[in-house]
């Protein structure tokens, strides 16, 4: 017996039951802009002057399971950084920022990263601990320990044993190669059920570097706990484009706020989000100009770098914890921008439409109730609403559609759910899971 | 193997390892205060001078189900409501404010209550169906149809049909009794486990009404839908203490401001969240002036009438779809109310935390990266948590503690998290349930 909040079918009159994804003006996301063109199995190491290495360093029990890595620079090169903004930071967090903002400003050479424990919630100690991590690998790797970049992803709480750094920096420094960005990605995961990568390239033809192709390549840990607040996602990013640390730092933003902030609510609020980013212009002929902001070399560099790092955070999504389907949330006609990511998190966020969408049903009470509570300003007369394409609601109200087809689209790995607030002219896309029963057993397991 | 945020026991330097619910100044919710009686079996009718039945009306298929209520005063009385603030609000809410606002304005007879269907997302269509339902409510209890005041709950999206009401209200009618209060409790149901209801009593004596008892009772249903951000809740309250519509009002507010909505995050928002009260005065000597706002008979009334809207917002909180704990979140010490409101829902709302205690999970990593996010302002050398009394968190950082004693406090029916942020003296509440693999079951069936 249908018992609750659940719309049900009858007819309405309504004029234009066009798709929401077809009319003129909505906004899509996740493909390849113009010109960008992906790098089959790229990764962290595709750009010219990074090598990379995955290795067993003993923070785990499983010998087999890889758990540190590292990621070097042939050279020093520019580097930006955004981490979390969590009361709760992590002592990695602290060091990495006071090394970028330090005497070595925006310059780095290398970035280790351990997966295991978190070294988070560990007072003065964990902060010691973190530099003597950084100064083990500046050794190694020959450079100032404020050009080494750390990062943890693990248990809270626990303090970072140094010993596993002091035999597992050398044994993958023995390892370091271009190919070795695939090992990286391993040695960063943590309850991800497989690595994260993704790299892209573009011309720099026509636009001042004529003959030069530069790579944006990163790998990503993250979708661990991807609900709601606490993806600790790690994501290191490089790239063989000329860039000035304080122009890298500028792509980087707009590319994490378009990207890897866009993955449920508050992810980029956990105690050791980082996302890292380092350019070795390797791929510009020698004396080259850094690309500027705003000119043609950097918007087209921008484009890749958004288009690497959404592929990353859809893969992160996709990979949920429990997850089985990609959650694609699209709102437009807000009146701001603001509106418009309001009912998109909201709605991306609401447990029972992620519950819906493990149920294959096309409930749209759910997100009309997500909406109208978002504090996005509109009309419910106005609203419209479809499901993988499906028109559901027009004029606030419920529009016939088959059920079967419904439950046919249902079938797809990646859910797409359009709304369109009819109050003007802002859209903004998040991307989620959907909430199973693995969800449930795998965070509500005992302890014990 | 342990794979990701959890916090570990490692030694730290403690000096007061005093739980936090015996600190100086911890504030403390759920009992009765001084001078209020919880009475046995008590409902919507308990106070005197008012009727209460449910009946099968035939909203819902099963005919041993009620799915109607009506509660009426004897004569006309005060009434006060408070109402969703979704944009999507149905068309009962809409109604029952205009009455309220109109030329009744605060004067009120009765309430009609349906379930199974919501009337939300109806239109034009929709409003004259909950006015209809007022008109043959009126007309039973032979009243303005400005004094009849009206709720819904269920499937979204579908017309409310008619006839149910031209033969259910006329049958409630005939029902109508002093004893009747629990089957109206019963008919509002959706997919609540049990009816839920509470009274209680408080003296005249010493505030101005020598010999008078008064009495505060009522009824709610809810938490069918009490994960974040849709708990339908409808709740009637009544009194006999006598009050003006405006002090009813005054003190309604503040009421459900410190109890339904403290179930959970935007409780308050659903599509048709609606609580009405109405004060017969009946048990105040004829002519008695009426409790002014801030006198001592105000104070002890409020006092009451929070102490049951507390009771009624703890049932309807640990009877969450799926739920097998009541979970209350304590905050002391933080900067302002605001901060500690933001930190306690935000824990409040944790699919991690709510996971963690399914799984008899002591994780207090999970209850500080909540509270790390919530925009409350706070040190993390400042932070103590305790889960069920039981210190496992001081000054930021990990206290050991004993697990199977943990283990065993997880037993109980209510899991208590205290959190002190040491950042200042606000405090906040909030209740909400764990989340359990059945809360899945119940909302990701197909809809087939």
């Amino acid at each position: 017996m249908v018992d609750k909040e659940m719309p049900s079918a009858h007819p309405v009159p309504v004029d234009d039951l066009t798709p929401l994804a077809q009319r003129a003006g909505a906004r899509r996301c996740g493909g390849a802009p113009e010109g960008v063109a992906f790098v089959d199995g790229g990764g962290v190491t595709s750009a010219r002057g990074f090598a990379a290495a995955g290795v067993h360093a003993g923070f785990r029990k499983n010998p087999e399971r890889f758990d540190l890595a590292l990621v070097a620079a042939d050279e020093p090169c520019a580097c930006a950084g955004t981490f979390t903004q969590n009361v709760f930071c992590a002592a990695p967090v602290t060091v990495s920022r006071e090394h970028l903002d330090g005497v070595s400003y925006g310059i780095a050479r290398a970035v280790v990263v351990n997966s295991g424990i978190a070294n988070a919630a560990t007072g003065e100690r964990g902060l010691e601990a973190a530099r003597e991590m950084a100064r083990i690998a500046a050794d190694a790797v020959g450079c100032p320990e404020q050009e080494v970049m750390v990062a943890s992803t693990g248990v809270i709480g626990e303090h970072l044993p140094l010993d596993p750094f002091r035999t597992g920096v050398p044994a993958a420094l023995e390892k370091l190669s271009r190919e070795g960005g695939h090992d990286a990605a391993r040695a960063i995961m943590t309850t991800d059920t497989h690595p994260k990568e993704a790299a892209a390239t573009f011309s720099g033809d026509g636009v001042g570097y004529d003959g030069c192709t530069f790579t944006v390549g990163g790998m990503a840990k993250g979708s661990g706990m991807i609900m709601p607040n606490m993806a600790t996602m790690i994501s290191v990013i490089t790239t063989d484009a000329p860039l000035s640390a304080d122009a890298l730092h500028t792509a980087l933003v707009e590319a994490v706020n378009g990207s890897f902030n866009r993955v449920t609510v508050d992810s980029d609020t956990s105690t050791n989000d980082t996302c890292l980013m380092f350019a070795s212009g390797a791929a510009a002929p020698a004396g080259a100009a850094p690309f500027a902001v705003g000119t043609p070399a950097y918007e087209a560099f921008l484009a890749t770098l958004k288009a690497v790092c959404v592929n990353l955070a859809r893969q992160m999504a996709s990979d949920g914890e429990g997850a089985t389907r990609l959650v694609t949330v699209n709102v437009t006609g807000a009146a701001s921008a603001a509106d418009a990511d309001a009912a998109a998190r909201t709605v991306a966020n609401s447990p029972l439409v992620k519950t819906a969408v493990t149920g294959h049903d096309a409930n749209w009470g759910r997100i009309a109730a997500a909406i109208g509570r978002s504090g996005a300003a509109f009309r419910q007369q106005d609203a419209a609403i479809d499901i993988m394409g499906l028109p559901v609601c027009r004029g606030g109200l419920t529009v016939p559609f088959d059920e079967d087809e419904a439950l046919r689209r249902f079938e797809q790995d990646e859910i797409v759910l359009d709304i369109d607030l009819g109050a003007g002219d802002a859209a903004a896309t998040m991307w989620t899971c959907d909430f199973s029963h693995d969800y449930i057993t795998i965070n509500g397991d005992y302890r014990t």
